[in-house]
């Protein structure tokens, strides 16, 4: 979805529906070129999530919703679809999420397509409330560290970790970012740092093994990263890396905090050790750009993610305000059932959002 | 210098002068090809120590002490041959004591060629030792994470963080390491994979952000790393990611040792705040393998070198014995001046030494 904001930019979402099509913009490209990639059925959806056109937990919730009222609008045999599109990713609960909730609507007889809609609607809310909780933590001229991408390309629009940045430089702070290019598959160097660029943020690109140099000079004020899942006691897993950053944060007490919506919060998993590790292929680590980097017949391991316990954690930013680990039990969503995972916040209108220039 | 070892594999050294040709192991080709770079005159080695085709500090110095032997021999002007080797690395304190020691060796009317010679076997009879003190922290079953390469490429021979792996495999032990990959040049996967590969030891290659689940994890029993200056107090530089790794080693109660000759102590400066950090081009960061991986217009921070405080490590890993951080003040040779920074050892047969195989 294209909107012109008060000041005339433009601000694209990752993925939308219009005119029967599912329109993404195709991250695969990025950043060398910037394409749409249009998806008209629900296979080109489930291409699009298969071959990573779309990729960040909430944005793969989003095409498994809008790819299910697309099908219900093509009258399609909505129980292959669900399947299809559920087999796209069998371990993402955002998309197993999406893909339910126009099930039940379907169900229920309320409109499928108003469903999906209003679900990502309330999804880009949630993170512009991020946002404006978060820029409170970030004063005029600060230098900020993240880690891979948890930005507009990964939650529809506005982004986790970067909605305060957004919020903040469009607020007239001056602030400069530090973006981990974030190996094995470098998200930090071609999204977050393409994302920062059309905002017109200051930033500059580093190799991961460089954060803790600038930490340890007083060089950055704050970290602020995303997190696919956060357990009972605060611990939380993300990108591979975010340990290590969060680690290296606290020994050169400089602020860790965590920007996550109230959906990424697991409170039945009492804590870091019931969080499974998912290994990928040898090759993310082996291949860059194609090319090998090492000597034939390597061996890689590569986890995709890992686990920062929460003592490292100086706070979760969401959309209901900032919280320590500690308070995390006193907190009335955190201690009922996580289903259905998608509360509403209370609603502001959009003009207030950050810009994406083009 | 090829040197057939007991068990009939060859150990190849990095560089080694032979008929009048300084003889290099072309690490710019590493691992995709194995080629020589023969350098038949001092400007052939000032390109090969220009190009990279020799790196690391103390194979930096021994290519400047047999370059200057190999000019003598040639009868070349030695005042012009010392500047411009010296113009090569005009940072490199190895480089400038290996230069210094020919030109001594010729103001004193020793045979430059027999010194060189000495000066590079004494390196390598250093880094054998080191490799002997070491492997007694290494116990059968052992899994390491080294960081960068700190290897017989970097040293002539046998190597610093390598030395005790290649010891404690060679009497038997099985060893596992971790390899860092090491961005933004990579040495880790394509040097120290490719030593550990004629070494036979096993390993696997990892992006520098998976150390940090490793270690956590209770997958690494042991931190080795080399360094390029420790100062007096024991904070030391080495190559960029170091100090993230020994900060979450400690986090994680794994043990932290620093592999290095004595001449790497610099008593003259108190502490790590004494030590510059040089930042190299932003290409180092920008490109991988010669295409880029960011936004057009991106720029970078690339500090090659980053400062451990003292306070993280377990213990320095020398050719003399291994010593914690607060036991350096006691030592005889860190409290007098560095100069010269190569005392003799005792020296010891060759035949213990570990095998390169092809």
């Amino acid at each position: 979805m294209k909107v012109i904001t008060k000041d005339g930019t433009e601000d694209i979402w990752a993925l939308w529906y219009e005119d029967g099509i599912v329109k993404f913009i195709d991250q695969r490209v990025l950043p060398d070129k910037f394409e749409f990639f249009d998806a008209k059925d629900y296979n080109e959806v489930a291409f699009a999530i298969k071959d990573m056109v779309v990729r960040g937990a909430p944005a793969i919730g989003a095409a498994g919703a809008l790819g299910m009222a697309q099908a219900y609008e093509q009258k399609k045999d909505m129980a292959k679809v669900a399947a299809v599109l559920r087999a796209t990713r069998p371990t993402a609960h955002d998309l197993f999420f999406g893909i339910s909730l126009i099930e039940k609507a379907i169900a229920s007889s309320e409109d499928p397509v108003k469903k999906a809609n209003s679900f990502v609607q309330d999804l880009v809310d949630r993170c512009r409330m991020i946002g404006e909780h978060g820029a409170k933590l970030i004063k005029n001229g600060a230098h900020l560290l993240t880690h891979c991408n948890a930005g507009a390309l990964a939650t529809v629009d506005y982004g986790t970790a970067l909605a305060p940045m957004r919020v903040a430089h469009r607020a007239g702070k001056e602030i400069f970012v530090f973006v981990d290019e974030t190996r094995p598959r470098l998200q930090g160097a071609k999204l977050t740092a393409w994302e920062l660029k059309q905002e017109g943020i200051s930033h500059a690109l580093i190799a991961d093994n460089a954060a803790g140099h600038f930490l340890s000079r007083g060089e950055v004020d704050l970290v602020i990263t995303g997190a696919d899942r956060i357990t009972a006691n605060g611990d939380f897993a993300n990108k591979i890396g975010t340990f290590e950053k969060a680690v290296v944060a606290k020994a050169c007490h400089v602020p860790f905090y965590v920007a996550a919506p109230i959906s990424t919060f697991d409170p039945k998993t009492k804590d870091g050790r019931g969080i499974p590790i998912e290994e990928r292929s040898e090759d993310e680590v082996l291949l860059v750009g194609g090319k090998t980097i090492a000597p034939k017949g390597t061996r890689a391991r590569n986890p995709a993610f890992d686990v920062t316990p929460h003592s490292y954690v100086t706070g979760f930013v969401t959309e209901v305000g900032i919280f320590k680990p500690s308070e995390l039990g006193k907190l009335e969503w955190m201690r009922r059932d996580c289903t259905p995972r998608h509360p509403t916040p209370a609603k502001r209108s959009r003009t207030g959002g950050p810009k994406r220039g083009r």
